[in-house]
C-alpha cells in the first residue's frame, strides 16, 4: 500500500484538471498574444480559468490576479515591488513586519533585501505555533511600509489572525500581504471579508500543476513588475503565458473552493481520527490546538525518535510524510517552527509532519495509525536518547 | 489547410515531449526535494534532463544551469541580479551595453533599471538589421559593467556576432550574456567555441512547453537570485520544481540540437522557396542577407499593404503568420526592428515575419506561396497607400 500524507509538500493533480490541460499540450499550441486563429483560439480558455480564479477568490475585475511561475515568485514579487516602490525611493520608511516562521520565499527574500537597507522585524510564534495579532501591531513603527503574514503555516497548519492583522494595517496606511499558499481550499479564503492588498498562492498546493502561481493585487496597489518584459497581463508580469497550467489552474482552484467543505467534514474527521490515535503513544507532543489549524494537518513530535528515522521506517511501509518543509528538506536541519516554538534542540528534530488532502481515504489513515505506532515502538526500543531521557527523569 | 508559421513566436510541443511529459502528470507527482519514494523516484528523471541540457549546450557539470519559468525570468535575473551584485553597490560601473532590438524582457528591464542609476547604450542596428562588433565595441566605457546582446533576432532571424562581442568582453573584463531564446535548434550553440557569461533559453521556442526556460551561469559569475527562498537548484533559483516541464524540456533541447542539421538543411530549403516566391511580388523588402539568417525565418515588407490586413487574410485561408513580436502582438505598433533599421513608418507598418519549424512540410509552404501572393494582389487592389505611391512615384 502507498499513503501520501506529504500534501502541503505538493499534491497529486486532479484528475479532471489532467484532462482539462490536456489539448493544450496538442493541438492548442498558439500563444494567446497572436493575432491569428491559433492565437485566439486559446484565449477564451484563458479567461474562462481567470474568471475561475476571480470567483474563488470572490474579487472584483477590477483586482489584479498575476499569474507567476509559483508561490516563490509572488511573494518575491511583492517584497521587491516594495523594495523598488517604496524604499528605495523612501529610506524613512524601510521597515517590514514578517513573522518568524513565514516560508523561506519570504524570510531568505527579506534576509537578501537587508543587506539593502531593509530594516526588518520577525514575529515570534507562541507556544501553540500561534501569531499573536497584538505582537503584529506591538512590532509596528512610524517606519512601516508592509506587513507580510501568512494565513496558515505549512509546517503546523496554524491559522493566523489575517482578518485582525489586515483590518489594523489598512487603519494604519500599511500595505498587508498574506501568503496564503497553505490555506486556499482548506480554509474559507474570501476577500470581501479580509482585506489584503496582496495575496500569494500556488496551484500544486491545491491538486493543480507545479510551476505556477497567482498573485492577487488590489487596484491602486500596483507595484513594478518581478518580471519586466512583454505586454502579458496587462504589462504587469511578462512572459509567453503557460496556457495549459493556466487553464489547469483555474479548474483546481474552483475544485479547492468547491471543497472546503468537504476538508471541514471529511478530511478533518481523518486528520482527528490519526491524532487521537497517535497522540496516545506516550511522549508525544502534538503542535497547535486542532481547531485553530487547517484541517490537513499534524504536526507531532515523538521524544526519542529522531524525526529522519521515523520518516524512513514509514517510507519503507509505503507511507510519505515529512520532516519540514520540501523546500529545505534536503538539508537535515531542525524543523523550524518547531525551533521557532523554542522546543529544545532534541525534540526539534523529532517532528513529524502528516498532512492530508481530500483524496486520502480512511483506509490509508487505518494502515498509517497501525504503520507509525508500530515504528514508534521499534524506533525507541533502539534509541539511546529516549533511553536516556527516561532513565533520567 | 491549417498552416503555422508562427514559430519564432511558439511552437507545437514535439510529440516525443508530450509523450515524456505525461507520467509526471499522473503518478510521478512527488516534490523532489522530499525525501520519501514519492519525491525519491522523479529526481533520476531530473537528472537525466539536467543532462541533456549541459549536452545541448556542451557545458561542464561545474558551471551552472537554472531552470527559470521562461526566457523572460532568464533575462530578468541577469540584469537585476548585475543591478544589485554590482551597480547598486558600485556605481561607477553601472553602464550596460546592449542593441536597439532587443526582446523586450531586455528592453524594458532596463528602462525600468535605468530609474535607479543604471546607465544604458543602445547599439542600432544597420540597414540590414544586423549589429556591428565594432559598433559594440566603440559603445563600451570605462563604467561598462554588461553587455547584453541576443544571438540572433526574433524579427528578422539575423544572427549577430557573439563569438566576438564574447571574446571582445572578456578581454576587458565585462560581463556578457546572451539571449539565445531564437539560436537553440536553429543553429548550432556550442558554449565552448563562444564564451559566454549567462545565456537565456526558452523551452516553448523548441517544442517544449511553455513556462519553462533556463539561465546558464559560468562557475564564478554567481548572481543573486531573483527568485529567493528554498534551496532548489543548489539555493540559485528557489520554487517548487516543475517536474514535467523539466523533464519536457531536456528532451526538447536535445530534439533541438539534433536538428539543427535538419534546420540547415531542410527547413532552410522551404524558407528559401518560399522567399523567393514571394520576393518576386513586385515592392517587397525582405530584411537581412539570407545566409546570416536563421534559416527557418523571413520578415517582408510589401509596400501598401498593412501587417494586420495581411495578417487577416492569411489568417482568414489558415496561414497563421506575424506582424512582429507576440510578446507585443495585442498593440498595433510598427514593427520595431523595421523602425530601428530606418525604415519609413509607413514600410514598418508593413512587415510581415513568417517562422518556420522542423515540423513545416512542403505543401504547407507551396499553399503559403500560392494564398500570400492572391492575398498581395487583393490588398494592392484595394490600397489607398500603394496607388497613392506609384502614382507619386
Amino acid at each position: 500500500m502507498r499513503v501520501y500524507l506529504d500534501n502541503n509538500a505538493t499534491t497529486k493533480i486532479d484528475p479532471l484538471v489532467r484532462v482539462k490541460m490536456q489539448p493544450f499540450f496538442e493541438e492548442l499550441y498558439g500563444n494567446p498574444n497572436s493575432l491569428h486563429q491559433y492565437g485566439m483560439e486559446v484565449r477564451p480558455h484563458l479567461n474562462k480559468a481567470m474568471g475561475e480564479m476571480y470567483d474563488a477568490l470572490n474579487v472584483p475585475d477590477k483586482d489584479d490576479i498575476l499569474i507567476t511561475s509559483c508561490a516563490t515568485e509572488s511573494n518575491n514579487a511583492v517584497l521587491k515591488g516594495v523594495f523598488f516602490q517604496h524604499i528605495l525611493k523612501n529610506p524613512e520608511k524601510n521597515h517590514i513586519v514578517t513573522s518568524s516562521v513565514e516560508h523561506p520565499a519570504i524570510i531568505e527574500t527579506l534576509m537578501f533585501l537587508s543587506d539593502y537597507g531593509v530594516d526588518v522585524t520577525y514575529v515570534d510564534v507562541d507556544d501553540n505555533g500561534g501569531i499573536s495579532a497584538q505582537a503584529v501591531k506591538d512590532a509596528v513603527t512610524d517606519k512601516t511600509i508592509l506587513i507580510s503574514m501568512m494565513w496558515a503555516n505549512n509546517e503546523t497548519g496554524m491559522i493566523f489572525p489575517v482578518e485582525e492583522v489586515s483590518a489594523f494595517a489598512k487603519e494604519k496606511g500599511i500595505l498587508f500581504h498574506t501568503d496564503a499558499v497553505q490555506a486556499i481550499g482548506k480554509v474559507h479564503v474570501d476577500l470581501t471579508k479580509v482585506d489584503v492588498d496582496y495575496l500569494t498562492f500556488s496551484a500544486h498546493k491545491f491538486h493543480g500543476p507545479k510551476g505556477v502561481g497567482g498573485l492577487y493585487v488590489k487596484k491602486g496597489k500596483t507595484l513594478p513588475n518581478l518580471l519586466h518584459g512583454g505586454e502579458q497581463m496587462g504589462g504587469k508580469r511578462a512572459g509567453t503565458l503557460n496556457v495549459a497550467y493556466i487553464v489547469g489552474m483555474g479548474l483546481a482552484m474552483r475544485q479547492a473552493a468547491n471543497h472546503v467543505e468537504k476538508m471541514n467534514t471529511d478530511v478533518r474527521r481523518l486528520r482527528d481520527k490519526l491524532e487521537d490515535a497517535l497522540a496516545k503513544i506516550s511522549d508525544t507532543i502534538v503542535v497547535g490546538p486542532r481547531e485553530k489549524r487547517t484541517p490537513n494537518t499534524l504536526l507531532i513530535s515523538l521524544r526519542g525518535i529522531e524525526g529522519e528515522a521515523m520518516l524512513w521506517d514509514l517510507n519503507r511501509a509505503g507511507i510519505a510524510a515529512s520532516t519540514g518543509s520540501a523546500c529545505a528538506s534536503e538539508s537535515l536541519h531542525a524543523n523550524p517552527v518547531m525551533s521557532a516554538i523554542g522546543e529544545d534542540p532534541e525534540l526539534a528534530h523529532t517532528a513529524m509532519r502528516l498532512s492530508l488532502s481530500r483524496f486520502t481515504t480512511e483506509e490509508e489513515i487505518d494502515y498509517t495509525i497501525e504503520l507509525f505506532t508500530k515504528a514508534a515502538e521499534r524506533l525507541r526500543s533502539i534509541s539511546s536518547t529516549y533511553a536516556y531521557t527516561n532513565e533520567a527523569g
